[in-house]
């Protein structure tokens, strides 16, 4: 069995300007979905990035492709490789985070043969990834201060401004309502800390069984992280990246017993042992989709129980293909314990049939049919592909959007 | 797919009197033969030890298998778990090393499991493991000091009694001439530690160009081997437990640049966390039969790789099943650069058809047909569990063994 050809379309998907320290999400997001022709007739779908940068690596890459043995993830690897010398982070060379371009590449590529090896054997991706420990995906509602959206050209909005802590708790009945999420997770670093605490002190009196996380990316210096860790003593599950940068965070780390979740200064292996060592954080955010793909985050997932630190899952906003992903992944990782992050409910849009998968409880079922069990519309990619082509929008740029709402903002790093 | 029937068969095998710390082999090691069968009228095939420990375990979990799905090995590994409750290392509570006996029965039967997923889907075992890196296996010669074999009703001796230097390179150019190996390893802890360092420097002249490795399995203190170290500079590739327990290694390490390789200080996942932290080791050696199977000697591999640790591969006397299977594992493990071990050469008999395998200038083909790609000869399998029966031995003790040959013959830790 071997590939024969590769798809990539690059689509725009309507977004609503969901507020984080960097700035504010664009009117639309960028996904790329990656469709895996082998001769023997099966398909491979994967959905990954679709800014400039990935976009560029995985067409790169695509044109190597021709040959390649569904089952042989090294040769892959080494293709990747050999296509993509000398790169830097996947979000240019001065990003916070060092996000690999060759390992997003590999991932979305390495989906899309678990999902062809899957198809090929009758069997749901968990299976190749060791069985499935849990077959409901339990998933957090992911909370986000945000403005009215302003141009409704590409897409409506969703609930309208929320930019206080009452507002916020108003945003989290509405998601309770609709998807039932039993945890709750703040993007933070927005509003002032004291703001933002008073927000989870709002939800924890709202919601007083909900765990709490919130995640300012960054946003504060130790002393600040301190001082919220004292106020929200008890009432959060854990505190994500609350500082900038591996030694910030094992400063803070030092101080208090709060435990610390990053998605940020741990994105690489080598860096899991660099953490442990200089004991910064508890647990780790897992993420098919820059952690080496599906193989990676379950390697990601014995290195977190080897090191005794703690699984959850991270959420870029996408669609159908990578939720599909992200539930087997977490259905064979045994000790992801925590409810993982999606911006699923951020968007009404999806490319797979059969509509978009219902929240019960706040929880999906693995997808039980062979491979990732998930099929594209493509009439659905077509017209979120001339969205791409009308959006003019390449590239990821929070910031720049920010300047849309508030004319005169300067991001920070860190901010308070 | 499920499985329906698991046969444990234990054999006993001929051996030859070869020396280490400990004492020296019996007149026969133990191995376990494993065959699972499916629903759908598949064998998978497993080789493990075959001591009553490790034995009574297979046992207790086999009788719980019914109905396993072999694609499942969370399923499979709280079974194990539920099976075998409490238990300590699978060489008895104390043992130097802690190898779980949960590990070693887990890994058993996830090997048969795997071969019955290759056979399923026409796939060698190593593409359920990320595809071959290598499909040449290069095996260092095993050298050991030994005694004359005293008696013969068992089996034959292989090369009489080698237990001087010039002896040991004797074993090297015979080993040389029949298998062709390219590197040496030799177990001491046998003799006076400087005719063992004379031993290495005899080699060395005799094979200028064979990378050579001794391990004396902790039979040394700290400052004795430091004294080897010294002695040995620029002539090992690298030093294998030199020493007993993490806090000497540790302390040794500290002390040398020679690179220090482990299989007993480090067997258990969390003991790389420990290892990386106390910068105790530099080399660990896989081995499918203790790190949780094929799967979990992957995940070493990755796990070696994030902490800049060098992987090697480990041996106990074994037959074509396990020769096969640490061929998958080491043909799907990128960064194992190490010659394998292996004590095959020692071992007269096989239990696979076709015939014994020949090395080539000391490698192997790993076989490339489905799941394991070796057949059960099941005349030889009944052959030896007879032998099994006749002669006895169900617990391996090598110091017992001993006194056949020293009488006052009393084992110490560190010997020297």
């Amino acid at each position: 069995m071997r590939i024969t050809d590769v798809k990539i379309t690059p689509i725009a998907v309507p977004d609503v300007p969901l507020a984080n320290t960097k700035g504010v999400h664009q009117q639309v997001f960028l996904r790329a979905i990656l469709e895996l022709t082998t001769d023997t007739g099966l398909t491979g779908l994967s959905e990954t990035y679709g800014a400039t940068r990935t976009l560029t690596g995985l067409e790169n890459v695509a044109s190597t492709l021709e040959g390649l043995d569904p089952y042989d993830l090294s040769d892959l690897r080494r293709r990747v490789e050999a296509a993509l010398p000398d790169v830097g982070g996947v979000n240019g060379p001065t990003a916070l985070a060092d996000h690999k371009l060759v390992d997003v590449v590999y991932g979305a590529f390495e989906i899309a043969m678990l999902d062809i090896r899957g198809k090929e054997v009758g069997r749901p991706l968990y299976d190749l990834l060791g069985g499935a420990v849990r077959k409901q995906i339990r998933f957090g509602g992911y909370l986000f201060y945000k403005f009215a959206k302003q141009d409704l050209t590409f897409g409506p909005d969703i609930m309208g401004e929320v930019m206080t802590p009452d507002a916020l708790v108003g945003q989290a009945r509405d998601f309770s309502d609709r998807y039932g999420f039993q945890s709750w997770k703040l993007k933070g670093g927005v509003l002032d800390p004291d703001l933002e605490v008073e927000t989870m002190l709002k939800l924890r009196e709202a919601f007083p069984d909900h765990p709490l996380r919130i995640d300012p990316m960054g946003a504060w210096t130790v002393s600040t992280a301190k001082r919220v860790v004292t106020q929200l003593d008890g009432v959060l599950e854990y505190l994500e990246d609350p500082c900038r940068g591996m030694e910030a965070m094992a400063a803070l780390s030092a101080q208090i017993d709060m435990p610390l979740a990053t998605n940020l200064v741990v994105v690489e292996f080598e860096q899991i042992i660099q953490a442990v060592k200089a004991d910064a954080i508890q647990i780790i955010l897992s993420d098919h989709h820059y952690w080496r793909g599906a193989t990676g985050a379950i390697q990601l997932g014995a290195m977190c129980r080897a090191a005794g630190l703690g699984v959850s899952m991270h959420s870029n906003s996408h669609l159908g293909i990578s939720l599909a992903a992200m539930c087997h992944v977490a259905a064979a990782t045994p000790n992801l314990t925590y409810d993982c992050d999606t911006h699923y409910p951020w968007s009404t849009k999806d490319i797979v049939t059969g509509g978009r998968p219902q929240f019960q409880d706040g929880a999906l079922p693995v997808p039980d049919g062979p491979g990732l069990g998930v099929e594209l519309d493509h009439g659905a990619v077509a017209d979120l592909h001339d969205l791409y082509n009308q959006a003019m929008v390449v590239d990821r740029d929070d910031t720049d959007e920010m300047l849309k709402y508030i004319p005169d903002y300067v991001r920070k790093v860190p901010r308070w």
